[in-house]
């Protein structure tokens, strides 16, 4: 059942072509769409657009979805195009027109982007939560490795000394920063729509602060054409959150494929996480953490496809919209896998102790030589010529005596300024309100 | 003069590869780079690490290269590689050791990430305060054009009255919305690096929270490792913040070169902005806004070419950063181009009155007809069938009188709602402070 | 049952992470794995490396195999990671140590990757041939309408008049140079890279011509380093064959949905093409080319999604290249049912008749009365200034009588010299001997 | 000048705006529009729309420019918005009517489109007789290091043996490989619009074909309406073919940064080549390559920035398309300036012997111990149980004497074949019929 059904048959491959994955997809939306529905009926009763008895029908009937969904029951058959085809179509056969009013001054438009607004705020609130516990985690991992020290690279190449307490750090701060377009993204999420219509608003005397209220939507999108534009934009900015932290991810993992091969070998990952090869019997390859590197480098293209499939488009509703559920919503699920394994893997991998005693890194103690000589009163240019010519000549000793005192030095990693990061954007942050 | 120089000559082709366009992309940078090297010195001096006359000194210097800078005489020769070994050059001529101890307790990678740092936060304070004038121009619009009814399309088919109060205001709540992804950019520019050395910190006693405060950085890039991350990370999410902005100034282009066809005519471009035709002299092209659109399209694209210049690199400096200069730094200097170009030609365009009197619009009537009909009594699914066939029979007679009263509709736009929207984001955002 | 198990439990979270979508996915490669593993067979017992009734074992149950394909009674069942494994399974299961031996001299990644290019080449070849059925259609449009004039644009403006005939035959044009791109992808396809194992070779007497030839490879890739940096490569060359020509199939329904709004009205999509709106009832959205365009759009940004998922990787196999398979797999089917929908619906659209008789049009024949005025003498500056003096001044009067005669040209279209260019391609094209 | 121009003055900043970087960019052109107008002046005369004396006169303006060209003393000064009203104004100023009548027939945008055919056209030419140097630069050096052995990675860990006869082998192949692109792009560069007006064609008599061959394209691109169509097209194959390559050249660059590393050690770069470090007098960075790397990496980016700037129009000519020139024509050049440097550094870096002696590879010797085993009568799962135990156990001897047969093997690298492959594609491919 179409509701825009008039009696005219769509031919049967052109419907499949055009319905596509809705079904499927839909049922990300469809706590949505009875959420919003039970706020759409409650503002149709005030504004008396709708008796207060057909309200209370509304409500019983959508809360019957609400149960069916929570206990899993709720299926959208093929004879519904759509989500909300399928739930209209229940209050219809349940409540007869009281039914049929619940589109009053609704559009399938308003109702579509309502529905993917609190979908995408309510995303982004769960994966901040998550990101928050693997912030912890990283911390945590940071103090306890603190005196784990490590070469540090540049260029591929052994640098300076460095030490896992930093570098856990390092992503912990990291994955905090990325919050900030998750911020940015809850932001346009937080917009209500509903109301606006087809994207031209309605001549109903409808309250729209009301079911902002109700919803509780942070803002109302006022414009009703405005309103409409959301569709595409919100999408798109919560595909830039996903793709900035799917790079810290994606670096965090390509860091321990390195890490975990024979020439640095700075890590083991427990024989559970490895997989083998087909024709050598020695390897034992870090293929979690390569498919993590991979699908975050996926995600990382998902706001370019957005916008290959939306730029271009004049304002007002166009039908391409509908293909940007196929394009965001199963990546945004396997991001949610992917955090999950990352905090499942990380507690797991060992790191090697005593790295810094081979041989090969003793180069990358020239800074602390050349620090030496500086606090000796040589200038650095002149401490930085002698100790070059040392490597060059094979003279060379490391000084492998050093402390450092620096926040954000291996000796200082400034774990509690970094925790006080945290609690000011718990603080400040509507994202994380939702825990 | 490169500053590693140890003896042997690079050759030439080499030379002039590997250092590509520093030298004219490093005066984005010149006068940040003098910043941060003046809060440098003053915290060496305060560490004890330089004496204050060392500190007077370099302080001297460095104020002498800010009139440079400021008088446009500062020039990068082609003797430097970039602008870095120009400025220690400079100090260092001038004033012997105390030139070449500047660079104590920093290396480059900290010295250029704090430089693009300061770079970007101010660009994002600077473009933040240019699009808060644009949306208020569109304010204006709104309330001026809140009479002048037009067809608001979706699926490119006439749908139902809009007008363009409700356009303008819908492109200022968004330009409004798309500062969401600035104030995140801001977030992770206003992140001090300076201290984090090679990215691994250092051995000397430095003070790192005296810089960020002297620089004005609202926080520290705590872990050394983490700070030298920034590379990449900031660039990235100012681009997300451009090309976000961008899709805006680019569907509003787009709607302009649309409504300036004979097809739709719904405005009229001056003369001066049009350009015409080498063979058809009754063209007048709306180049302008094609070139906009053209221009913001290709704005969209710098994250994904961003990415591609970045991903699968481990953590740790890499020489590929190099280039993100050349990618990012004259795109933004465009993309305030065009803000300056709409800010100009936005108040030009002229308004065509009257629209919706063409009897090709007579359709866009037809919700308000079902409105009539449901305000009657008939449930809206029965009265939209009535009013189809009505269509289909062509026995339709347009609703033209109507009235809309809710938030964000055409009698009713909320500019007041849209201005306190405006006034709370002033109040709460970091990024417009600079103003 | 992983064929490198070695005893130890890979943990269950691990297991469904990496493993993915394998089993599904593999289904497109099941019958070219068999196809190969038959060719691998003939040539280890023709090098002797197994007996020629262990190789009739083999043929047999490949054979088998193959048939249950045919029959669609082939299964990857949860106990096995992913075809190959269920492959080999099978024949080990039922001849011991001969199926065994089908594993020799072989690797998991020439094999996956084997499967891959005969896949990848079979689809070129299937939609190369579906695409020059389009051109077939698309030249009998153009004859067919070649008397059918309408406005040709530029800049969103009418500029000059055109045809039907044109824009058909414009099409069937630029299908065929989208062929360009197939032909290139087959060429990579083409490569055998079957004996280069885990990407080393091996030290067992292989014959690799022979499975050459056997499988129809128009060439080896010899160097066995090279042959696994296949994987990636062949797949993004493929998607670049499927973006450039889903760039042409957009412009097309770009096109469609802009002639069949009210403004422009040069088409009429049937009924059962259109769909309505939930409040509008007077709308007939044109919503299949409206798909087609987003979904085509979204093809564009396939190469964009491989590239960032394979970029920055150093020689040699990754477990990344895995997801590669989920990326473009289905997006080629998909590619195809666009083929499909298109092949079916342009034929339906109906062409409306004497569009240039509208007077919103006249001014599309300015260049026809500077022409006028060149064939009688007056220089083409000239003429030009005199026909827009008379446009700016309202006395402009459309020479609508004209008469094209050169090759491209409304009343000489060329079909004759455009088929000629498709057979030279269906003549000259690997590409097209699969027909 | 402008010749467009009727008398209304563009507003200064508009016009700075709409012009953009074309007088800079343009002089990519101006030699190919110098080539085009020999051609048009020609046909018209042949069709009797210009007089011979005229012709001559055209004929000899034209040669005039070229040899200002090739002197390098052609300027586009500040009075003329590109190259096309430059060389209009030349001819006009000097042949008076006979200079206007050049521009018959013919439209600005045919104009440019066929000096950008032509341009791309020679420019893949010349980019592909430079890779085809190149391919001889590996074959050479495959050769000379057939007996170097180096570990072979998979998932970055030693796997088998492999050597740098293999490696160099293997992108002598890929960069062929490559050029299947650069062909495909050579064929839509190949098509001659000129003729097709602005888009639709002319009432003018002229002859195209003749045109398509005075200027050495191989097709005509018949359809007017197609004609135009391929702005962009073209641009974005070229776009294709360099991202495809450039891939190539990054994964090269990549493990060229790698194996200089302290880690694998597997080469040594000239000094020259190398950077230091501000700080760290030990380091010799290998930023040739990273840089190589990089800008690699942005030149994948290419084809997304041009589908982006290009997607969503419909058909006919946009203003959009200027700025194609800004983002393509610099990295053109940019492509060849990386061709060079590679060319010039490769040959340089020296290959360190004996790297299989290091006792960490012993490992990648497990697949010959399985070999051995088979070879003895074992089956393959069966061995590689038994090697995989003694890896686990520690009593694993590496088996470190083996010989390899098949072609693309260490012992057998299959030079010959592929030096028929190169020459296949020499005699076959009209691309380097150029040479």
């Amino acid at each position: 059942m179409k509701i825009w059904d008039k009696g005219i048959a769509v031919d049967k491959k052109i419907e499949q072509f055009t319905v596509g994955r809705d079904r499927e997809l839909d049922l990300y939306l469809a706590q949505f769409d009875v959420q919003a529905s039970r706020a759409q009926a409650n503002m149709l009763a005030g504004a008396g657009l709708i008796s207060d008895g057909e309200n209370q029908q509304l409500q019983q009937g959508l809360q019957e979805l609400a149960a069916q969904l929570e206990a899993g029951s709720f299926i959208i058959g093929e004879d519904f195009e759509d989500v909300h085809s399928k739930i209209e179509y229940y209050l219809t056969e349940k409540f007869g027109d009281a039914g049929k009013k619940i589109h009053t001054a609704r559009s399938r438009n308003d109702q579509v982007l309502t529905a993917i607004q609190l979908f995408l705020k309510d995303y982004l609130e769960r994966a901040g939560a998550r990101t928050l516990e693997l912030v912890e985690v990283l911390l945590q991992k940071a103090e306890a490795h603190q005196h784990d020290l490590m070469p540090g690279y540049t260029h591929f190449q052994a640098a300076m000394p460095s030490s896992f307490g930093l570098w856990f750090s390092a992503y912990a701060e990291h994955l905090l920063l990325d919050l900030a377009l998750f911020e940015a993204a809850h932001t346009v999420a937080d917009q209500n729509p509903l109301g606006s219509g087809a994207g031209f608003g309605s001549s109903f005397p409808i309250d729209r602060l009301q079911t902002t209220r109700e919803m509780g939507f942070g803002n109302l999108a006022v414009s009703s054409v405005g309103a409409q534009m959301l569709r595409g934009k919100t999408e798109k900015t919560v595909a830039f959150a996903l793709a900035g932290m799917a790079a810290t991810l994606a670096k965090m993992a390509y860091d321990l494929v390195l890490y975990n091969g024979q020439d640095m070998a700075f890590v083991e990952l427990p024989a559970a996480f490895t997989t083998g090869s087909s024709i050598m019997p020695h390897k034992k390859n870090p293929d979690v953490f390569e498919l993590i590197r991979a699908r975050c480098n996926a995600l990382q293209a998902l706001p370019n496809t957005l916008m290959l499939a939306t730029s271009n488009l004049p304002s007002g509703y166009h039908r391409d919209f509908q293909i940007l559920k196929e394009i965001l919503f199963e990546p945004m699920t396997q991001f949610l896998d992917i955090l999950d394994i990352v905090l499942f893997a990380l507690p797991q991998v060992r790191i090697k102790p005593n790295l810094l005693h081979q041989a090969k890194y003793d180069a990358v103690f020239t800074v602390e030589n050349i620090n030496q000589l500086i606090q000796a009163g040589t200038p650095f240019r002149t401490a930085y010529k002698q100790v070059g010519e040392a490597v060059e000549n094979g003279t060379y000793v490391p000084h492998q005596q050093f402390q450092t005192t620096h926040l954000g030095s291996i000796h200082n990693l400034g774990l509690v300024e970094i925790r006080a990061k945290v609690a000011r954007f718990r603080a400040g942050s509507r994202l994380s309100s939702g825990e």
